[in-house]
């Protein structure tokens, strides 16, 4: 069992936020630098990105980044009022599936993918928690390309946490995270390039 | 003992952030609301603030903020250049710093006591790092009036958290939180009323 623990603190592998109804846990160089270039250059030319609209006050509105949902064939996504239906895994992403499932010996079956083209790209205030991922869902995201600020804040209490999320990052947010706490991926004008990021999330069959 | 525990964060009193390199405890109620309200008007009143002027890059600058130092005799301060020698006691002061001294089970002998006028007022990045505050010391930070944003900082890893410091609340900054992270109270335009800091801490006897 390799799942991190507060004395993990002083390793410098691992960094752990225990926060009020969260725990966090972020591994800087989850990923070798150049072992997430060839990831980043991979999915960036071999998915099939979609520029997806979400309805918002009945009105329908791309979203400012390109995404995929993929996974087990049972893994569908209800999301803003869309349904999306899983696109089968693409082999890389199944091993990587595989190997986060391993490492943090927690289930993995389904990826939802972003492309950040730059530091206009975004996602707003919002938690995954859609029903489909059940009570208290374990989300494993792993950062590829641009360093970009990633928020978090607690829907109640007055507090917010500021991380950045590096290339070949893996962030666990456990705990009830998506429960209490919000998170979104503000614009940042000074950002250039291209960040692809991949949430990890565990649907279980009906 | 009453120290906190990571347990205590389902106890609606006290949350608890545990961070890298930094523990943090906050008790939002400390003080009720009509005792809050009493010791401010109490120490708005009755102690000696002074506007201090330090030394930055050889030019004297007045604080954007009233202070006073306060303790046990022996507690000198060297702060920026400057060295603050303690008034006595205020009766109701010392009585705090022994409760606190009691219900955190750590000794507190002096108090550095900022007033902000208004959001105009605030403090800069910093940590309270002098050496006469000894290895990891532990500051407990006690807010009256105006709810303020406070901010930490990680000195290497890119993270910051925020938080409201309310009326009446009390923080503790433990473990090596003063070592590898910063503080600051930054400028509010919307805060228009007067706040009241007090960070009690511990200089040990020559």
């Amino acid at each position: 069992m390799t799942r991190a623990t507060p004395s993990d603190n002083r390793n410098q592998n691992c960094r752990h936020f225990s926060l009020p109804d969260a725990e966090l846990f972020y591994w800087p160089a989850y990923l070798t630098a150049p072992a997430a270039d060839l990831l980043q250059q991979q999915l960036s030319r071999e998915l099939h990105w979609q520029t997806a609209s979400i309805r918002i006050y009945g009105r329908e509105v791309a979203i400012p980044r390109r995404q995929v949902w993929m996974g087990e064939p049972h893994c569908r996504y209800r999301y803003s009022g869309t349904d999306f239906l899983p696109e089968p895994w693409h082999p890389r992403l199944r091993e990587l599936a595989s190997q986060i499932s391993q490492a943090l010996q927690h289930p993995f079956n389904c990826v939802l993918l972003n492309q950040y083209a730059d530091g206009q790209d975004h996602m707003g205030w919002h938690a995954d928690d859609e029903p489909e991922l059940g009570l208290a869902p374990q989300i494993a995201s792993l950062s590829l390309g641009q360093s970009r600020r990633f928020d978090l804040k607690h829907r109640q209490l007055e507090c917010q946490l500021q991380l950045l999320l590096q290339h070949g990052s893996l962030l666990l947010m456990a705990g009830t995270c998506q429960q209490y706490w919000q998170h979104r991926l503000p614009k940042q004008a000074q950002a250039k390039a291209e960040r692809i990021n991949l949430t990890f999330r565990y649907i279980a069959p009906k």
